[in-house]
């Protein structure tokens, strides 16, 4: 994918509706790469005032997502295994980079971590995307 | 743990700011078990205009948060793994049931299942918890 | 697949070489399910003379293999989930039930359980496969 | 974990029986980290005449054993999520990197990575172990 073309990625992923319920912002894009940061809130709080899962998995989801689709050609999730190292603070401002690590005609893997302010390890993830040949719609 | 605190936890639930947020409903609860409902919205579509892996997963983890914490004691998330089977309507009303399949007094574990009013399987997760020996602070 | 062809893949089972050298014995095969057993023995133990997890594992995937190849079509194995509930006897006969829970057209998704003699439950494993047009090569 | 310790380590891997069987070789152990080997036989193979998950993943597992008890306290597998990239040769002679990305008193997590002779990525893991207080008895 050209420069003009992550443009028009980054333009659609701006106007994505999750993320701007969740306020994801993205950092950096590159084909197979991807880095989102997410500000936590007090509306991202579970039973115990602790930040929700769902709130750290959507920032996971999103970098995935930019990072396996910047290749210009529509990818779509298979499977994903989060593992949680340690809660963040409540009002952390969280970053995740999605990294390719493999990739083939069909299927393509990712490792996704995510940190905070001080670089603590809060979560990492191993994803799996399925590749389509349509390119991306919005293009 | 009782009916009475049972309805304790509910009650937590349904005051839970994440929940609110995203609309996720509390349908049953038991020890070890629970069913948790979400309205998909407008709001929770991604780039392609399909629901965002995250308002999934963050269904899925409200199921595992709830039945896992419903033994009474504080129970917090190790490692979670997902997979997608077919993407929902984007205005299908979700259902996710989590249900115990082993416990010990360190650890246990959930498989969730998600589907839509049709009864057609989304998604479904196996996941990991880590059981403390401090009770629900709420209860 | 029909019975004639479910016995030429059982056949095909029964001379797999890596089966042969761990002593896994096919018990049921249908299309989308599969029954393996396995008697622990001494050579199969870790540096604490506990089993090793590569022996349950191999048990598993067996188990899998067989139930994802017994539509009558190659399938192979895109990424696997275990989790360890407890410690089986050192010469425990072990057994592996893997059960379909979705199939497309590309993909198919699987949920196996390893118990023991007394039905504890030893291990679980999601599974995803990934599956090909072609015809499986020995029928 | 001290040079004499991890000698003693190394001598317990040489002596397990499972490494044995398989032919799994350590090559390198520090304290959260290992490099363990595998030579491809034909007895490894699998209906297909490919090698076997079974194997892959026994090698992975070896690696992720010994990593998390080089610290000196026994560590147990509570699960690992496993993404087959490609078939390696059926002669092929692997390698398994075990890292550790993160540890606290009760847990740690690693990922592990198999290549073969050309570097090329044949599988990859994500594995979290439980960590006792226990030494390890054989030091």
């Amino acid at each position: 994918m050209d420069d003009s073309a992550l443009l028009s990625l980054a333009r659609q992923i701006k106007k994505e509706k999750y993320a701007r319920k969740m306020g994801l912002k993205l950092l950096e894009v590159d084909p197979g790469h991807a880095v989102v940061e997410l500000q936590l809130k007090d509306d991202m709080t579970n039973i115990f005032g602790m930040v929700h899962g769902g709130a750290i998995f959507s920032l996971i989801d999103e970098a995935f997502e930019i990072s396996c689709n910047a290749h210009g050609t529509v990818a779509v999730a298979l499977s994903m295994s989060i593992t949680y190292h340690r809660a963040p603070d409540a009002k952390a401002r969280l970053r995740a980079e999605s990294k390719e690590i493999h990739r083939s005609t069909k299927t393509a893997t990712y490792e996704i971590k995510v940190t905070d302010e001080d670089n603590a390890l809060i979560a990492s993830c191993s994803a799996l995307a399925y590749r389509k040949q349509d390119k991306l719609p919005f293009l």
